[in-house]
């Protein structure tokens, strides 16, 4: 608190993301463990270009709060879509999805967890490479 | 969603904030009225330089995320401190408070509000020339 700093993206940095969970490099920052209510975690996730998280359901949904750069969202059997700075998206309980950078594009975003009975998030298998790079040709990022 | 924007600040702008809760000129954002599970909303506060919002409590608590700027937060009977971008402040409930940009800079921060039975927050008196003032001289932001 109270440093006078004013880097470019506000919440950035964190520690490396579990292998287990991510492709690629990924930073995880947690900004608030829980709220006084013990609702919801509050942190910050950076993903290097071509790094998505694995596929994943959450058991009470999700907030997305893009700060920058660009990337995807994509819920299973459906057409993936553009995320970039600005961007916010509530994804619903239960929706197998994934979301990550493009392979041209770092992408951050401050994430807002629900929790119920304890748990935040049901991790699956990580998004193949395929799939990944035909979300990217659907949908390329050319800065 | 999905437009390719990269401004520099991630969810500014909105609707100009209510005389009746705000001294100065703010600009409100809601990116989310409230989460899958009617827990808490999300919103942007843009504070132009010198602008600040009543006293306030509220009934469950809200986080703060600085996103760009310097400003302030006091609660009452205790010294200020210092926001800026990348800060992040978990504000407790039924606590008296106040936050708003230094009278030099302005100040964003996206806020996340707990709801208790449907309320959100009680405000309170404005914050009084004198005591800004008197923060101002204390903590000041020389830009």
């Amino acid at each position: 608190m109270s440093e006078l700093k004013n880097d470019n993206i506000p919440f950035a940095g964190g520690e490396p993301g579990s292998e287990a969970y991510f492709t690629g490099e990924a930073l995880v920052n947690i900004l608030v463990a829980s709220d006084e209510t013990n609702s919801y975690s509050v942190g910050n996730v950076t993903f290097a270009a071509g790094c998505r998280n694995n596929w994943h359901t959450h058991p009470a949904g999700q907030i997305l709060l893009i700060t920058d750069g660009f990337g995807y969202y994509q819920e299973r059997g459906e057409k993936a879509r553009i995320l970039s700075k600005g961007d916010v998206l509530s994804i619903p309980s239960h929706v197998e999805h994934w979301h990550g950078a493009a392979d041209t594009s770092s992408m951050t975003h401050v994430v807002i967890t629900n929790r119920s009975n304890g748990e935040q998030v049901s991790w699956l298998e990580p998004v193949s490479t395929e799939d990944y790079k035909a979300v990217n040709e659907e949908l390329p990022i050319n800065l």
